[in-house]
């Protein structure tokens, strides 16, 4: 499944009638709209001749300062505003660097599961995806440590291990702290660099924020982060902190790229910052998060047949679920969208065509009661597909003996 | 000269002392500032929810109709939004195109001169760039049929003709009816797809717009248009306009790249377009540059050393200036910049190491007065440079007497 399929599958699933689980959407009508608007309107009137010139290629300043007092809130206290560049959201910051660091057929390792535009980004470049196992505690530093053994002894260049260690998109998994200590020697001594995918990091329900991979290992992670989920996407404002040479070099492929990004939402945001209450802005949106996860979890308690497990989030968006009885859910999602409920199948988060039985839930979009109608559809769908296939399994092993 | 010194420059010729003739910044501050503050404001208490939201890969279908009846001014009356891509400015179309189309040493043939960072984006990918000769009508269609008969008895794979027609970026020339239609036969029959960059067609001083190669080849013709320096670069909202299946292929880039353009940004040139006197910002702009292009030419005209030349452009931005008596336009520099004047010497548009007799010369961002300072200044440097020379020679030649 292709990122444009699922794109195409998210204009299917924005029918109103449908509750879409599907969209990674954050839920931006909770912003507080008249604020955003006078922020714009100050902006334009007082700096209109700067926000609305080109900028530098880097990114403004003021906002690279901004962005480095974000970060220390997980732990990041020694960024530079110089090792910052301000990218078109993450995803331009992860395209760069592809473009900086792969060759054609050198392996880019990734969760398995991992986020779905990411091996698209891969893919463009030519690189070799290659899955490393995860289980409830993130990504297993001694599956890494193997396959890096087995890609070392056929000869590959291995160049990034691309993780979202934090709330992962899609597992809603994070690694836990003794495993990314574990992570970061396993790669520090295969010369990899380890890209820590964070769009996340600070929506976290237990109010603890969850301490960075880049706090601890400054010369051998490049760090994303975004505005996208913590503020609004339509911004386009994100980032990568990397060791110098590295921001260099992604300045000058940025440079190429777009000359320069908008100064007009860089300072919309730095001044957002500035003026507005962010730190209670982010409280709310981690309590509305919390409460949908919650009843999606409950939801899906109640309802989902037994076989079917699925992973409990402490942050960030997604919930992973896993199906029973051998059921194909990219087979079934035509069936959950005539039930009037859309999901993404697993096989969009694989680079390999695993993930026929999971598929990633989204608790961010949809109010509460949305969320119930559609696990309770979704859970009806699902064992009416269990009791197809287990009626029609004995019927055709019993078909061979007549 | 990469782009990345050119920026150092710009950056050098920022300081308030010196009058930069060196950048190509649109005049932003002749925009009625409250007039697009208001827009934003409404745009985000209407239609935050939207405007905040990501958006799709190919960008926002209104803002795609509203670029369509902009091209219209220039004679494509058949384009359909569908065709259309948004992009990060046309920079960006440049650099989906490239990433489609080229492969390690493919041939782009550009005009020489050409807009410095589109040489920089083709060497991103390892395009080989081969300039084809321009007079005062613009590309010669003799020169650029011996150059495809020769690369193609070379066995070179050539791609693309990337042409700036329209005012060019930095000659300043406009590419004459005649020999378009020249070109776009030549291009045809070879085979090379015709990117037309586009951003100064709008400025035209005679009052008449120039109708744009791609009104008479739809098929052959990807062509690039931005509201950069017709409305404010700080939107970064530019656009290509392409054969179906090359938009498509641009859409998908494009989301590899960066997932979606800026909703904010899009939106707000559509509502200022929707809104606002457009039409009669673009009269204001006109005139103003074509008041800053008198000065600049009248300047000339009374300050500089016989057997200097330079360019008359109808519209856009740029003069091109030659120098004579062998003067190295990149070592002058340091002088000028002394002299408080900057320019952007000849060697930055070549990717041969041509120009080393020329500069680009800007009239669109100082104001009248500081252009005349500015000229009267240079022609100071280049005067006392051509002198050194005189002096230095004759004395270099007696030297080998002694």
């Amino acid at each position: 499944m292709l990122a444009s399929e699922v794109r195409a599958l998210f204009a299917v699933a924005s029918r109103p009638e449908i509750v879409s689980l599907a969209g990674g959407m954050p839920a931006v009508d909770a912003l507080p709209l008249e604020a955003v608007a006078s922020t714009m309107s100050d902006l334009v009137t007082k700096r209109g001749a700067v926000a609305l010139q080109y900028g530098s290629a880097q990114g403004d300043p003021g906002l690279r300062a901004r962005i480095c007092d974000v970060m220390a809130m997980e732990g990041i206290t020694d960024a530079h505003p110089d090792s910052v560049i301000v990218t078109v959201g993450s995803q331009q910051a992860l395209d760069l660097l592809t473009r900086v660091f792969i060759d054609p057929g050198d392996v880019v390792l990734t969760e398995g599961p991992t986020y779905v535009t990411a091996i698209n980004t891969f893919a463009a470049y030519q690189a070799r995806v290659v899955h490393v196992a995860m289980d409830g505690d993130g990504l297993s530093p001694d599956a890494l440590r193997e396959t890096l053994g087995r890609l070392a002894a056929e000869g590959a260049r291995v160049k990034l291990l691309y993780t979202v260690p934090t709330f992962q998109n899609p597992g809603g998994i994070t690694l836990t702290q003794p495993r990314r200590a574990e992570i970061l020697e396993a790669c520090r001594r295969a010369g990899v660099l380890v890209v820590e995918d964070n769009p996340y990091g600070l929506l976290s329900f237990t109010g603890e924020p969850v301490r960075a991979m880049r706090a601890d290992a400054p010369d051998d992670v490049v760090y994303l982060g975004s505005f996208s989920k913590t503020l609004a996407p339509g911004m386009r404002v994100g980032w990568a902190l990397a060791p110098p040479p590295v921001t260099a070099r992604l300045v000058l492929a940025a440079e190429s790229a777009i000359l320069s990004h908008s100064m007009l939402t860089q300072l919309a945001v730095e001044r957002y910052l500035a003026t507005q209450p962010w730190p209670e802005q982010l409280k709310e949106f981690r309590e509305m998060y919390r409460e949908r996860r919650d009843v999606m979890l409950d939801t899906l308690a109640e309802t989902m047949p037994p076989g079917t497990t699925w992973t409990r989030p402490d942050g960030g968006f997604f919930v992973w679920l896993t199906v029973p009885g051998g059921v194909d859910t990219k087979a079934m999602l035509p069936r959950a969208i005539a039930a009037r409920v859309a999901y993404v199948p697993g096989t969009g988060f694989y680079a390999d065509g695993s993930g026929r039985n999971a598929m990633r839930l989204s608790y961010c979009y949809p109010p509460p009661e949305r969320i119930r109608d559609g696990v309770q559809r979704l859970a009806k769908v699902l064992r009416a597909e269990i009791d197809l296939r287990q009626t029609f399994v004995p019927r055709h092993g019993s078909t061979t003996d007549e």
